[in-house]
């Protein structure tokens, strides 16, 4: 079992990694016999796993709740927080209950946000069930709802008091959704940890064919990484923002073609290339790392160039909505090179153009 | 000019009082030339106000929009909050904008929330326009929305970068809602501080006519004892809870009766009698005590007995949905004295159900 803890004063949390974690109730820390719980999941995973952590809470005598939302980025709504608003107060649950996160990021990122806001905060647990939530939604506090006009434009930033990686929960993820989470866990590569990138040059064949011991060190590596950024920078006023990097090109790629066409690591995909053309362009990143960037996310099956409906227009008016826009300017996270990266203001926006039209599929 | 400090670290924040503060640009602080601003009002302050705020704004190089909200209680809803988030996200603003919250408790309350959870938090200002906002709602950092299962059910604890008082919004207010402040300022003097209950006493004809002297300090005076309290806990652990004298019995009225139909400050009036009245029932609290409050509270104009149509039986739903409820017990809080309170656990329901009784109108 690997262990890790997020330093944040009186709000340090444990991450807990390792496989039939959903067999043993201690895995649930904190939550003891007579506790109220309200577990949150969505339809795809309940028949999966739904009874089983049910029946491990309920022998160890904690009385749980749930509510079933459906699958899909489209439902990460303000009507379906709504939705588990009203699941808590039909029972009712007061505000020492435990909201327990069952999925990926989009549940694991509404129930968050639930458990931000109800009652003004009440606590809760992640129990990410992806890659992709396993190595970066689940840890750090980012909880959030999309409005129509942007994604995760509605949130809180709020630590959970435990998040539980087990690792067999891979073994049912289809093959889009683990590429999808290997995006992120090279973003940890460029951004930060060139040798972790060339451990994953190395390791990736390992890693897609779920090889247990690659995959608990991928994830407890990207999990340190992102919990030592997150213990320096909670709230994103300037470490933080690189764990950004391809997200302000990806979001514009989510947003144009409609939240759930795309997956996230797809759109983070190509918009790390956009991000590494764009760096090159201003003379800080070199042909041959933007070539070992393509390579590695190419044999990690995703995509290394933008959606071909989109042209480069299309998604200045969304990158102009991202979160780090200050004072009307656009700011960008681009690599200085494999495991090393900078939060640039004032990048021209024809250079940014450019760059987009170099990754612009045939 | 009144001014005093909440003070909370790094997150404390001016409240200045005094009257003629919109005609200076120096009261919204810490505005300045360059920024964004999105002024939220609703559809009856907004001929009165908005003019002259955005007039004294501009002037000062602030770039101001506007969003009016519908006026009532029944708008403070998740649904009207994205409205709020889509005329931010229309324009659009960035997280370096700052919301102005300018109106009574509803307005303050949903535009803190909006402050909060927009991009996952903006700066806002509390302009309070209702004697009720200015004495309560608008200090503490306490947002929410309603949700049709319970008030304030949605929200966050967070705090506003100052808070803006000016005397001569008064001058417009309408005797029941001057009424309905009057009721939280009369809660002050029971739960914390006998000698400003006395004062209160001799000066709340001076009040009722909206005497600049005594008003000025009736309102520093709550600013004051609320500012002590939110700084010495925050969150609501302790301490804080003593504020929410008279509001679970009060909570259950409104809900009951529709949000809007009773005023909030009518509402915690019943309860505060209904909490009395608990309270002599424990033997914690004298008949003549109790008549001080119905007096002081009637001469307020203020209904000291619940709703005709309201049966004892119908309270307790509602009141198991209360945010003190734990572990499924009612908690209240209850007077020991004038000047003094606790909150108190394990009251049982029949008692509480007599003490409701005793407040019953004929």
């Amino acid at each position: 079992m690997e262990r890790i803890t997020v330093t944040l004063g009186e709000r340090s949390y444990p991450i807990t990694i390792a496989a039939g974690l959903f067999n043993d109730p201690a895995s649930f820390w904190p939550l003891k016999a007579g506790d109220q719980a309200m577990l949150v999941t969505n339809e795809t995973l309940a028949p999966v796993y739904l009874a089983k952590v049910r029946q491990v809470l309920e022998a160890a005598g904690v009385n749980v709740d749930q509510v079933i939302l459906p699958d899909g980025e489209q439902f990460k709504s303000l009507s379906v927080l709504d939705t588990v608003f009203t699941a808590l107060l039909e029972k009712p649950h007061a505000r020492d209950t435990t909201l327990i996160a069952l999925g990926g990021g989009v549940i694991g990122d509404l129930t968050g946000f639930a458990a931000a806001s109800y009652q003004r905060g009440v606590r809760f647990i992640q129990v990410p069930t992806t890659l992709l939530s396993q190595v970066d939604s689940s840890v750090g506090g980012k909880t959030a709802v999309n409005h129509p006009l942007g994604k995760n434009m509605i949130g809180a930033f709020y630590q959970p008091a435990s998040v539980v990686v087990d690792l067999d929960c891979l073994k049912t993820l289809p093959a889009r959704e683990l590429a999808s989470g290997l995006a992120e866990v090279i973003k940890y590569g460029i951004i930060l940890d060139a040798a972790f990138f060339s451990w994953l040059e190395e390791h990736l064949d390992a890693l897609l064919a779920l090889d247990g011991t690659a995959m608990a060190y991928c994830i407890r590596r990207c999990c340190e990484i992102k919990a030592d950024v997150v213990a320096a920078d909670e709230r994103e006023s300037g470490l933080r923002a690189l764990l950004n990097l391809g997200h302000t090109f990806g979001h514009a790629i989510e947003a144009h073609m409609g939240y759930g066409n795309w997956l996230h690591g797809e759109a983070v995909a190509a918009g790390m290339v956009m991000a590494a053309r764009t760096a090159q362009r201003l003379g800080q990143f070199s042909e041959q790392e933007t070539a070992r960037v393509i390579t590695l996310l190419t044999r990690a099956g995703l995509p290394v160039t933008g959606p071909e409906t989109m042209a480069p227009e299309d998604y200045l008016p969304h990158m102009m909505r991202d979160k780090k826009v200050l004072g009307g300017e656009l700011r960008l996270v681009l690599p200085l090179g494999i495991g090393n990266s900078e939060l640039r203001s004032g990048v021209p926006h024809d250079v940014v153009l450019s760059a987009i039209a170099d990754c612009q599929s045939a």
